[in-house]
């Protein structure tokens, strides 16, 4: 299996500048599906990023009409084998857990329809800006599979009732029904799109790299544990955030009323 | 303890028609008390029905102004020991968790009033519809009882405060509110309230038996576990899914652009 | 290390009256950030109302265009020792879980800029009522300094989008927006703070205080534990609640159309 397609064009595009890797799914005519392939090239982006401390930010965008429209059923009907179909789903959620786990924070910007693992692909971004005229499903229940892995983040973005109804009727909400329901920051105009994108970017860019990579790490980290234990790995994170030169810097340019300048350490 | 009341009405009333059990509470003059007798007559219908592959969902409604207004309080207080409430209480939660681990979802369809432990039964459903008029509180705090069971459900269906707030003043909030703050899917005039809940339903009817059984068991399952675990659950569940008959069904059935016909397994 | 500033004056002021215990921050010039002497005041008041059964609700209020800004930056950077910020943190959590565990309800009323451990205290708080200027943000991140202790309430009373959102850029929400995400119970004009905040608190003084004690503990136990756990152990505090003097009396008012006499027991 390649991650480069039949006319050579990359699954995933990765452009990166000024500390921003802008990760494009790249399979429009394919409405950008999960398959094997596509969730390859996503794990070795991902890979890769986690340990270039130059990249700061993750946009993940997609070409075409729909962001994602979640597995290639072409790919599992034809492999419709457990063992094929326990390694696609164990790497779809690897892939999930990959975002969870970046030290930097992943922004989902959503231009288009957003079903299934490609809903999942949304509720699994720490951030998400879409358009307004962007849809969302969970509709694998059509085809008689109940959406189980995108269950897992959208369980936990959504009210139990509203999720319950995504993945049992996997109906369409649009845009404005996703913010609401809390699976979204942002909705906007396809104008708007890359501005309100943008802003989320430099938001995070201007911030310490080293207080965002804890903070990161410790929000879901604590988001498991009972309040106790939460309350003291927070107490842990937050005092050695306090020891890094970063939190010094800012502390010492906050009182000198100036902007801070990280090192990112 | 008889399930038959003394006028020989039973305290739920089944309806069985086409895939839809229809649960109706039928206590109206008692405004559907959750007495033992009443949580009899629920458990067995749910136990029933548990294993009835014929029913796809159950609608779990309620005769006269209220859809339930709690515990028997005469019962309660005609009782008063530790043993007596001990086993109501476990009963009641018993018939909650029985809701919650049926095969087949369970939409509450609330035409009125629904307090404390009805308010529970409407939070322990795994979608519910209210009329516009319908009122919801977990009322039993102005007796002196803290709805301690009611929190269960409701504290997974709203936010921390907006439980709280329930909990500890007893107000009511009416169906809007309710909806707003997670405890609802819909809420629609009296005329429609029919046609709203009949929509759930066709909307469950057509899809696959066995995709929606393993997908609300794993649905309660994952959300009690951390996020790695349930993603491993949803793994395999969805893998065990791909290979049933009907996920096959309709895979084929999608490629061949027409509808899936269900084998149910 | 005192709790008496320079100007002699307390750093907490604590009116009682008639059940109620009024605690109000008391370093308006310092936007009552929280010190380690702030901290220790406040501590100091909830270990006393912890034990003084003839105080039924407390509220937290704060004096000056602040309610609390946070920990004490100027503090922090003289102290910048893991020692220190461990203590500091670790003294920070103490007081946020004491809040959780005090028997009686505890409500924020906010009047001004909450931020930092100052947005975090709020979300600690069992209910919140803030005035509509009110401003809430996590805003260490722009100091290089994560949030990682307030990330523990504000991810249980928040979506995850939202939460992360807040934690990673530092913005501020207006009140109305706090109210949204689930921080807040009511966003008023200043002229109906008191009101609102009364409307709570005379709720609150009304209900049986052992039945508010036994709830308020379960509410918070229960949401660490499984579902079926939560249900066995809501079960027992409920059939324990039923056997107090409070509860037979309450249900006693019920049957003869009275007003209930609480002996708090």
């Amino acid at each position: 299996m390649t991650e480069i397609s039949d006319n050579n064009t990359p699954y995933v595009l990765c452009e990166q500048s000024e500390g921003v890797a802008l990760l494009t799914l790249n399979r429009p005519q394919q409405y950008n599906a999960l398959s094997d392939a596509m969730l390859s090239a996503l794990e070795t982006e991902l890979a890769r990023i986690a340990t270039d401390e130059s990249i700061r930010v993750v946009v993940l965008a997609a070409k075409g009409k729909a962001f994602c429209a979640g597995h290639d059923l072409k790919e599992m009907r034809q492999n419709a084998t457990l063992d094929f179909c326990q390694n696609l789903f164990n790497h779809c959620s690897q892939v999930m857990l990959m975002i969870n786990q970046l030290p930097q924070p992943v922004i989902a910007k959503v231009q288009g329809l957003a079903t299934a693992a490609g809903c999942q692909l949304v509720a699994a971004c720490d951030l998400a800006v879409a358009v307004d005229t962007a849809k969302f499903a969970t509709s694998g229940i059509n085809v008689g599979l109940f959406c189980a892995t995108p269950a897992v983040p959208i369980s936990r973005n959504l009210g139990r009732k509203q999720a319950m109804e995504l993945l049992l009727t996997g109906d369409f909400i649009d845009a404005q029904t996703a913010l609401d329901y809390g699976l979204l920051n942002r909705v906007v105009s396809a104008e708007q799109l890359d501005e309100a994108t943008q802003y989320f970017v430099q938001s995070i860019l201007v911030k310490s790299a080293i207080a965002i990579k804890m903070g990161k790490q410790l929000f879901y980290q604590q988001l498991e544990m009972p309040l106790t234990a939460a309350y003291q790995q927070a107490s842990t994170v937050m005092a050695n955030n306090m020891l890094t030169a970063d939190a010094k810097e800012g502390l010492t340019a906050f009182a000198e009323k100036r902007a801070p300048v990280w090192c990112g350490h």
